[in-house]
């Protein structure tokens, strides 16, 4: 992409925390505000705070940035009607269910805002910038609490008919698998997100396995997190490096509906789970091959995300820079 | 769509008869010709017999027809480059392997032809004259010897990037499941194409299942078809009620995974083993309203395709009328 002469604002509405930035089309970001979301006390203030942080971005720029500003781009955690700019049943910041975010920004900051979901938006940022730069047809995961998703085809957002493409985390990969929150059962998500996995660790322990994770949480295995099991897994704990084996074969698994389906030549895994590394990707990676057709298994890569602190800006931000 | 003062060849070439077809722009079928593959001759038998099709109809049509033929469609199972229209094998006519269908039907005729696999003519087809007209994203199920599949996003048809995209059959449904055909396991073609069935069948009544189907094969059990199993269904054969009803949720719990992945408008259901009805579609629409979002519910429409003996003809004339 060549270089554009103007800026973006990118913000991540977390349900801990509020992340913005301006960045130049290049990917960089010039500034980072970071704030709590608050979302106990109320819709308003949710708003309020949304509108602060973009606030102190637009105080803090110089004046030749400040004038380039073109659009805010917002990621927001659920379902995103785009064009009307209206949030439905945000997971962890319920008070936004119904309220046209887009709206509320374009009024107060007299430029063009764009919303979409935040799994969405990494995507899209993946494409402008990371991993997937170049690609027509990508796909992006998300790996956190849940397993997020978006699509890239013909080198644009698809969000299909009622914009809710991209559900990657309740693909079925077990019929009769375990229940999923959405109300199926044996939804990747159910195996992979992070609380299914540090739930899936502490079974086994209570169970009787051996693990050195154990030792790590001083025996509280309600303090287990996916972080602490790679941390097990580097130190080389038998019991952490199989689970992990485990959660990258369940990706894998669905990768290959994702690649039987869409046929993308990237699929770019990124997320805080990812960050387990080799120990998650190989046995993803050699799964998919052992599984996906010979035609493709070469052909689609499977490769980590290169957005890492700033994806959630990164991505908001792209939102402005693809309209553009 | 608009009348269009022009004709399409179709041709639907199948690995034991070519079907062919003049249809006009509202997917009438003005003539037709069949003849028989002759797979067994090799490779230059196959084309000369597709020639000889193409030019049975070029010679009954009358001449204000055959002045406004614009292209010829071929529907092909397998992989297909389109750009180039090379063939990739295709399963039941290996002979075809490699072959440039698209140049030897335009050097032969002179005429624009356009090549595709043939589940993906079958959606561009109810895309275009049938159960999936007007539909911005759709998907289509071509449930036979295998379950084929074609998307259609934003009115077009989708192939991904290597022209592989909508192998719809080999979503993974069980982690852990049966073989299938292509290498992976738990591939929802595994529980629901034709043979697949049947085997099913003649397993449970080896097994000592009660079904009416072992009298209507004479307990021949090597004649069991999905056809006589629907035979029986109708006529309340227990057995063969509960099968369907099992095949149907197989498919409605790879839709639950099409849906979340594409949010279509629409899932078109044909192909032969479709014919089964409601038999088949209650479970299967049951099983997706059971497992999905409540938001896609009832926005995903899980329908019967329109088109029916003619699905070859018209789908691959579809071709030729989606270009111009």
């Amino acid at each position: 992409m060549a270089r554009k002469d103007y800026y973006a604002i990118g913000v991540d509405l977390g349900g801990t925390n509020i992340a913005a930035g301006i960045v130049d089309s290049t990917g960089k970001v010039l500034l980072r505000e970071k704030i709590p979301t608050m979302v106990a006390l109320g819709g308003n203030t949710v708003l309020s705070r949304l509108a602060l942080v973009i606030t102190l971005l637009f105080k803090k720029a110089s004046p030749s940035v400040k004038n380039k500003i073109k659009g805010i781009g917002v990621g927001i955690p659920g379902m995103v009607e785009h064009e009307k700019g209206i949030v439905h049943e945000p997971p962890n910041i319920p008070a936004l269910n119904g309220v046209n975010v887009k709206k509320f920004i374009q009024q107060r900051f007299k430029k063009p805002a764009f919303i979409a979901n935040d799994a969405n938006a990494h995507a899209l940022g993946e494409h402008t910038f990371g991993a997937g730069k170049g690609t027509r047809n990508m796909v992006c995961i998300t790996l956190g609490t849940g397993l997020g998703g978006g699509i890239i085809l013909n080198g644009k957002l698809f969000t299909g008919s009622f914009e809710t493409a991209g559900e990657l985390g309740h693909i079925v990969i077990r019929k009769e698998g375990i229940p999923c929150n959405c109300g199926n059962r044996g939804c990747v998500e159910a195996y992979v997100g992070a609380n299914f996995i540090a739930e899936r660790a502490r079974k086994a322990i209570k169970a009787g396995t051996k693990s050195s994770v154990t030792k790590l949480v001083n025996g509280d295995l309600s303090l287990i997190t996916p972080h602490l099991l790679e941390k097990a897994a580097r130190k080389g704990d038998r019991y952490a490096l199989q689970l992990w084996t485990e959660i990258g074969k369940e990706i894998g698994t669905a990768i290959v509906s994702i690649a039987n389906i869409l046929g993308p030549e990237k699929v770019v895994v990124g997320g805080g789970v990812s960050r387990a590394g080799s120990i998650l990707f190989k046995p993803m990676i050699k799964e998919f091959k052992k599984r996906s057709y010979r035609y493709l298994r070469t052909r689609v890569k499977i490769v980590p995300a290169k957005l890492r602190d700033d994806a959630g800006i990164l991505g908001s931000s792209s939102l402005v820079f693809k309209q553009n």
